[in-house]
């Protein structure tokens, strides 16, 4: 069966985004692009860590992580990533709202899950054949997989940046039994932490 | 002018102690000796480690470090930290109810402060000479000196332990500007992560 992997960008006190996060900041209020500097400005150092963050075979996201908009449908609206969504593979949006899938170029396509998280990683295992599932965020839907017992490796992109507020890795997802994998590494703008997620 | 530094074991979530932590328990309740298993059960792989934390010439704690009581002195307690606290220098506690120094063994001598954090730390300076000073802990008291802006070395040793509530690291400590410094480096119970906070 598919391993299931989650990539995070996460603050030194452990939010992924700060408050209030919008069309302008999608990362939400002080964060100004500190979680992901090192994916801008570095990314040959970091090169391997960016490719194995898109390598799965299929996504699983909150909707926040789609778009800013909420409750009913802005169908102009085809996310944060572009024309072409830097995935090239399914991606299952988990909703209360139902829409129907939205192609993209490049081999993404937004499929719409409004039957919950089961459901968009049975779905998402399906569509990722061998290939591995990635939770890719926002913290909310991480959380919610963690507390599942759902992910099998966490690979955590520590920023050194204090943001003080937002939304929170971890929260609420009971005790989680975690084991160092590999050697932790990184450079002046992160350090890359994987661990595996014991069951 | 002294360094000032700051060693503490935190887990993965930002927590440095769980919640009601009491004489039975003095890292709170669901800690059950996590975050510092690498002190005890891999003391030779963290020697180095271990050396550096209680290398300064004077450390600073808060009360809560201290000891388990509230309000006016138990005089009988002398700590957590047995007969012979393993400072081996000038302690410095923060507290708020007056109370004469007490002499350990082994050169430890707990002075008390009720002047507050930067009186504290005048002391400390002084009783350090050259000698770094090092703010113990708990958290609350990391927390004061890093809002202050006073800490100039942070050393996280971050267990793989997720604990859900508790004493939070950088909690209202505001926007601080830390740059990593060296490599990071662990075992399975352990990562050590070092930062300069620059001013």
């Amino acid at each position: 069966m598919s391993k299931v992997t989650c990539d995070m960008a996460v603050s030194l006190d452990g939010f992924t985004a700060g408050p209030n996060q919008s069309l302008d900041k999608p990362f939400g209020e002080g964060e100004d692009g500190r979680l992901t500097r090192w994916m801008t400005e570095e990314p040959e150092a970091h090169a391997e860590v960016l490719e194995s963050i898109t390598a799965a075979g299929a996504f699983i996201m909150g909707r926040n992580m789609f778009g800013p908009s909420r409750g009913d449908w802005d169908l102009e609206w085809t996310g944060w990533w572009g024309d072409e969504p830097p995935y090239h593979a399914p991606v299952f949006v988990l909703t209360h709202h139902e829409r129907e899938p939205v192609e993209m170029k490049g081999g993404t396509t937004f499929t719409f899950v409004t039957e919950g998280i089961e459901a968009a990683l049975a779905q998402a295992r399906e569509a990722a054949g061998d290939a591995a599932v990635a939770i890719a965020g926002g913290a909310h839907t991480v959380n919610q997989y963690l507390a599942a017992g759902a992910i099998d490796e966490l690979r955590l992109h520590v920023a050194p940046v204090v943001l003080g507020a937002g939304e929170r890795l971890f929260e609420g997802v009971g005790d989680v039994d975690l084991e160092p994998v590999g050697k932790p590494w990184g450079t002046d703008l992160v350090t890359h932490l994987t661990y595996r997620v014991n069951r």
